[in-house]
């Protein structure tokens, strides 16, 4: 199986991407599976195309993508990207969308086609606190993950794609005021029991 | 410097708790502190007394305990006990106590004699959420604090005491909904940061 | 112009609804708006029937469903209804799906065609805390509102559609911990100024 | 009975303080208690003063403080105030003390002398959602508690004392994310059931 697997760079106020810190600390090989780690900047347009670029020059059978959930307190299983990108504050272009498509003339929302539910399971298994989301929001992540189930819509039909936010680290909420956060260690651990789960565990 | 460190047994559902598993890591030796580790009952009485005894024995310069602060996002540094024993839920022994006092014929309440603002500014510089918190409630872990406290005001005038509530562990709270949690790694890391402040600061 | 708005029945622990409270609450003609009060039963199959059979009794330009949103403290102004049936626990009819599509052979999911964002403005203006939500849930709420939204996409292309989650009510959540709540006076002002905003703004 | 129900002006980004829109509701005669409301200042030094005139003024058989407990979902019924003046943000004197006593050669804290768990109970019988409350912080609602508690302390044994935190007004948090709040109406309410309890139950 190969893996492409991607966190973003820092964005906002922040100096430090959960994401990113937890996807690089991932072995380019675990369990067979041979994973390939892309950090994405946080604009809408230029992510968007570093996946496609990604996914097209190395086909992997599963794209997952991490990003910072901020305010969130457990991992979140994405389960629905949607064709909106809206945002209160700029990207790191400097550039805000308001309710603008993420594509033109594409669905208003697609589904995750990796199993929710039991990558929920597995992380519960695997003492790491996790839901389904039902909401990716309409920033820059959901604009990612849209794109990587747009490809899997129109391009390659056999790849699956997910998303997954996790909250701050530790470091980051320091000066903020009673915000969850959890460590890169329970977030790596998160994403070894996808990797697992999804390498072999045979989903419909 | 001699520091007598406690942690609680697993109270009400759970089967862990997050206090012992951070203090029973820290080691006997940290940096010239002799560190010894006692972990009490959950009951208001038996934490009390076996507190007590433990102080009497010990002879510790700064007694620390650590309790499981539930809800909590942040390491919360405790500023002051209460003389009040009022629970919603019985303690380990059965023992349920409506607005008691936690000692007869004493103050309404005690102000730790740690330096609890200096240690939550080495907390954010070790990259540890922390903040003072004005509360540590009226169940168990109060009436621990409100007895060392006590121990302070009325046997041992050169004796420090505080409390630390800590988050629940990742595992705690992977069947509760939007709980915030912490890992060993962080606490472990946090009361290594309180001890070395606390033995080289020299504080009125 | 006519408006049909419904509320629904209470569910689980519950007692008593704050949509339906609200609603019942809004006269049968607002600034000239014919108002007509449907209250919805909280199960799956029973409310989209329901729904269904009022939209073509009725006939109405705007079809604005309330429900309750457990746990959340402003108005939320829904986005998106997705085709997805999920629960943790049974509705009113001990029906429990896991992840079984609304509509079989439908679009993952469907855009309110209400103007979101200006409605929050609204609302703002009222001083009503109110946001954009990006997820209805997939619960019996989000069922109602897909089943809405699909009869726009495949009957009544010039009905509008939308979804407003309510918080608890004060009485509500006087047995639970430290959750927001909203008094019906305040949700009655919002859907007034929903109402008032629906009916004087041209929007494309 | 004689009450004393105080208020406070607005402070920091706020321009309306719930705690007053809500005392100034309560009418001046209320089942045979005789209300005098009092609007204090935001400020440590000017709050305590007037406080203590109106008291000495009065000579009210109970002082009934309401202030704003930011971010807090229910009435809070304040059950300790604490000998401490610590804040993050100046008062509007532009005054901040850091750790300064409310009153030298006092105790560290004072049992409020209402019967706070009896109020809470009543407020749930009438559907308000309520708590008592062990900390009412170290800015200024807590320092007029005090200050409260220490006259009946060492002037008036006889006069009875209490504070009452309440969520933020609607309004308040249109423009703040996830935030509680309660309406005026719910307030009044609950301020009316405290008046009436604290007039017909005699307690010890």
């Amino acid at each position: 199986m190969k893996l492409l697997l991607t966190g973003f760079e820092p964005f906002g106020q922040e100096s430090v991407n959960p994401s990113w810190e937890a996807v690089k600390a991932i072995p380019d090989m675990v369990e067979g599976v041979e994973v390939v780690k892309v950090r994405l900047p946080v604009t809408f347009k230029g992510a968007a195309v570093m996946l496609e670029q990604a996914v097209n020059e190395f086909r992997p059978d599963v794209v997952l993508c991490v990003g910072q959930g901020s305010g969130r307190s457990e991992v979140n299983i994405e389960r629905v990207a949607i064709n909106m990108a809206d945002s209160k504050k700029p990207d790191n272009d400097g550039y805000q969308p308001e309710e603008m498509p993420v594509r033109a003339e594409a669905p208003d929302a697609y589904f995750s086609n990796l199993p929710v539910k039991r990558l929920v399971e597995a992380l519960h298994e695997a003492g790491v606190p996790a839901v389904v989301s039902n909401s990716a929001g309409a920033y820059v992540c959901n604009s990612v993950f849209y794109t990587a189930l747009h490809l899997v819509h129109n391009k390659y039909p056999d790849m699956r794609a997910g998303f997954v936010h996790i909250p701050y680290l530790p470091c980051q909420v320091v000066e903020k005021s009673k915000q969850p956060s959890m460590a890169t260690e329970t977030v790596v651990l998160a994403l070894e029991t996808i990797l697992h789960t999804l390498a072999t565990v045979n989903h419909v």
